[in-house]
């Protein structure tokens, strides 16, 4: 069988750390193509650019990889990956690994995560991995058998169409990752509280800040996965609809 | 019973024809403070600010609602209203009119249904309104009696937690438009298709462009019904497990 061919992307930038920790584990596995943003995408979600141009250019880093920098965000790189760049499709595409945990209501805001999921849209197999550190030099050595098996399982046991991997890696020294569990996204939120400042011109600007509020203490889900030591991985769908709730909506437009 | 205190934003601007039509209808329902991007910022999906600063600021349009542009996102400018803006919680968020369709997979990468997402994720009831029609002088005169429907159905029959409105208005006089129907998100995605052209410098660059594939026709998916000439009406959750593969994933891991 011919070596998978392999996208990886991220949010953090191209030349984050952790990026560079996950081509190196999927240089193992197979043929691999970085599309990365040139610079950080922290929290772009899953913005698209319309209304300004994208350029891309090939990069000469270590390894057997090909490396490509692109102006956009984490889903313009899956997008410009996949028109422009791959010979073929990819047979995976892994995002991260993201310098922070995309745990529960995070998976929204992410551009890590909304990568994956871009790939996913696409029909493709993706999953998207986070490391419970926001440290630019936090130690991504030890989740890297946890995601090697991780990334091989997904090869050997395809996922139905419409749904990737939010894997998330608490801050841990290998032997004390207790395992992987299957998860649910937690209910949580994050409780904004803008920091205001006063400019040399004497008008208020504000930095967006908050605290986490976890409100979900269930087995299954990802928060408690992680604090109790275990490596999280939800099933994400793009599917949004609530259909629970179509009975109940539909007897009020009748 | 207090008037409702109804919070408008959207993603195509403070200025945009699609947010004044729907700020005059809600006038009519509530007492409305409209926190609203300063610049277009259509495709931007759920994109926070963390890496650099917002301000806003409160300007005089005609109305007898209170106004503020703010430099952020649509959820940036959701996430300053709570914190910094609103008196108190709001009875309801409402956000377009979108000029442009976000049925389907668009209530993804769309601004407008992010910013209904995030006063979702903050407890509040939540509608995003879009109008079938790109163009800044749409006619969103047709539109108004449904909108004002929809608006009073909801404060009467508040949603459950998790769950808010995408709806989608087809570009139809309003005795041409058959009637609201209640849907699911169609399966549906963009093929992209980049546009490339060459700088003054001799460097590449692209412009993203693509069209829209349909691969759902079913009767009840939004795209069907915006077709046939209806309002469509979806349940949008920001939950994004997908619980029905857990099982498999947990075989997978066991």
């Amino acid at each position: 069988m011919n070596r998978p061919l392999i996208l990886v992307t991220n949010d953090d930038g191209i030349t984050a750390p952790g990026i560079r920790k996950l081509i190196s584990i999927v240089n193992e596995i197979g043929d691999v193509i970085v599309v990365a943003p040139n610079s950080p995408q922290s929290g772009k979600g899953h913005a698209i650019t319309i209304n300004s141009t994208l350029s891309f250019e090939e990069l000469n880093l270590d390894g057997p990889q090909r490396d490509f920098s692109c102006s956009g965000t984490p889903v313009d790189c899956v997008k410009m990956a996949l028109d422009k760049i791959l010979p073929r499709k990819p047979d995976l595409v892994v995002s991260g690994i993201n310098h922070g945990a995309n745990s529960s209501i995070n998976v929204i805001y992410s551009g890590t995560m909304s990568a994956a999921v871009e790939a996913g849209v696409e029909g493709l197999q993706a999953i998207g991995f986070s490391l419970s550190d926001l440290k630019w030099e936090a130690d991504f050595d030890q989740a890297e058998e946890f995601i090697k098996d991780i990334v091989l399982k997904t090869l050997e046991n395809p996922m139905p169409k419409g749904v990737v991997l939010n894997v998330n890696i608490p801050n841990l020294k290998k032997e004390e990752i207790k395992g992987i569990k299957v998860c649910k996204q937690a209910n949580a939120k994050w409780e904004e509280s803008f920091d205001e400042r006063t400019n040399p011109h004497g008008k208020k600007y504000y930095w967006l800040t908050g605290y986490f509020n976890n409100m979900d203490q269930s087995e299954d889900a990802d928060e408690t996965a992680l604090a109790n030591g275990f490596i999280s991985i939800v099933p994400v769908k793009f599917d949004l609809t609530a259909y629970e709730y179509m009975n109940e909506l539909n007897s009020i437009y009748q």
